[in-house]
């Protein structure tokens, strides 16, 4: 299976009627990415922009910290991402469960601390502005670009827009985490790291993870169509990100940084 | 932070206007889980039924056969729950990362024999029958408990009903899985499984590890809010576990096991 879709035979049922029907499913299959032939992680996505996925994964999971240290990332299989780090780079975690790693001083008041990934970029020095109104627009946008590109309702996206409203990329996938690592592989491998000036929005809710990425990845504006978490507005105020949530039709909720949101008044009137 | 939810400051943004509330997140904190001192995983979850979790986790995930292998699970932390294994049982996997351990030969055509866990249960024997209009009363139900027992929208929802609809236990958490694995450790704490003849109704979308997890805890049916993935549909077939999506007011779509569920004929004229 390599297409984002896939048709299934199902039963409707509507109070007691039944009528046997086609319906497609969005993807899921296993990525496995590989460091130097060693089995780091599996990631449940949809195939498609893998290399961008793997690149971003490591990427937001702090284990590279610049294409100089990956010699190649290639798939020897349609569900393996081999990643060859560079001479002289180490890549690899210091234990392979790097999750653990990270949070192994995991204790109540300093849960953040102990399972952040520290970003190389200021989000809060980022002096960008964006008004309500472009923010208000985006999620039509995205499900726009969405439609144009894909066939199905069952998939997360993340679409990276300027502070115009501007798509500038759009990625797809059953987890979000994943459609916003391919986004950040993609920003990544074409050299537009830190995402300076630029909106991040993702369909659903934003966790923890969803705002460390978009710190990770430098972008000062990460917005989404429901509720984030405590752990997100909790990290997205300390960072310095903007973090707007429920962002449906012309209301939205700012959770933090909201100095970067511009509401408009009317033009005072000449006479 | 212990409870479910917590305030945070927001500004309501509606056209141009701007409006100061509180508003309620869910709360979300990483649970570290501990086999025998050494760190095993962390999750990031909803604080409340750690130890149901902890158990469930480690249940679905093929770690743990039965309560006998475990000595004791308790918070050692508000945040870290310590598995101490019963004498001569050995829990940990064989890597620490067994995701990757369960999934190290994963390649395209047999990436669901690589990645599943086998249960000790057989759900394609489970006689049990339900009826479409039981399972139609199921979404509202979930929901009436969710606002006798909770007080944000932000939360995912597992609840256990029996094929006649009783609500046997809901539980709720920020990650969808964490919410079926709180109801997986109440199950297996209290000697319920397998859960022949039960359904296993969760809010929003059904992943293969979701279903994964229902197979393991041997429950026949899975109703999900939302879209199923290929990977879930496909191991719900393979498995003989019946798989409902879309299931919304008196529509519904069966993906596998569709003789579990029944519509009803009018009862034909006595004339």
């Amino acid at each position: 299976m390599s297409g984002k879709t896939t048709r299934w035979r199902v039963s409707r049922v509507r109070d007691d009627a039944v009528e046997q029907r086609g319906d497609l499913l969005a993807v899921e299959e296993p990525l496995e990415i590989r460091i130097d032939g060693e089995p780091l992680t599996v990631t449940m996505r949809t195939p498609g922009d893998d290399i961008d996925l793997a690149a971003g994964f490591l990427y937001t999971e702090g284990l590279l910290g610049s294409l100089d240290q990956v010699r190649e990332i290639r798939m020897c299989d349609e569900n393996v991402a081999a990643v060859s780090p560079a001479a002289g780079a180490a890549l690899a975690p210091s234990s392979r469960n790097f999750v653990t790693t990270s949070a192994c001083g995991v204790c109540g008041k300093d849960s953040i601390e102990a399972i952040r990934v520290r970003s190389r970029f200021d989000v809060a020095a980022d002096p960008v502005r964006v008004s309500a109104a472009v923010l208000a627009s985006l999620p039509d946008r995205l499900r726009h670009a969405q439609r144009v590109f894909a066939s199905t309702g069952g998939l997360h996206a993340a679409g990276l827009f300027t502070a115009a409203g501007e798509l500038l990329v759009l990625r797809e996938d059953v987890g979000r985490h994943n459609a916003v690592d391919k986004v950040a592989g993609w920003a990544l491998r074409s050299g537009r790291l830190p995402l300076t000036g630029c909106v991040l929005l993702v369909s659903g809710r934003a966790s923890f993870e969803l705002v460390q990425k978009a710190v990770m990845i430098g972008v000062p504006v990460l917005a989404a169509v429901s509720a984030p978490s405590s752990l997100a507005a909790s990290l997205a105020s300390e960072t310095g990100l903007t973090l707007v949530g429920f962002l449906r039709g012309a209301t939205m909720n700012l959770y933090s940084g909201t100095e970067r949101v511009l509401v408009c008044d009317p033009v005072a009137s000449s006479k």
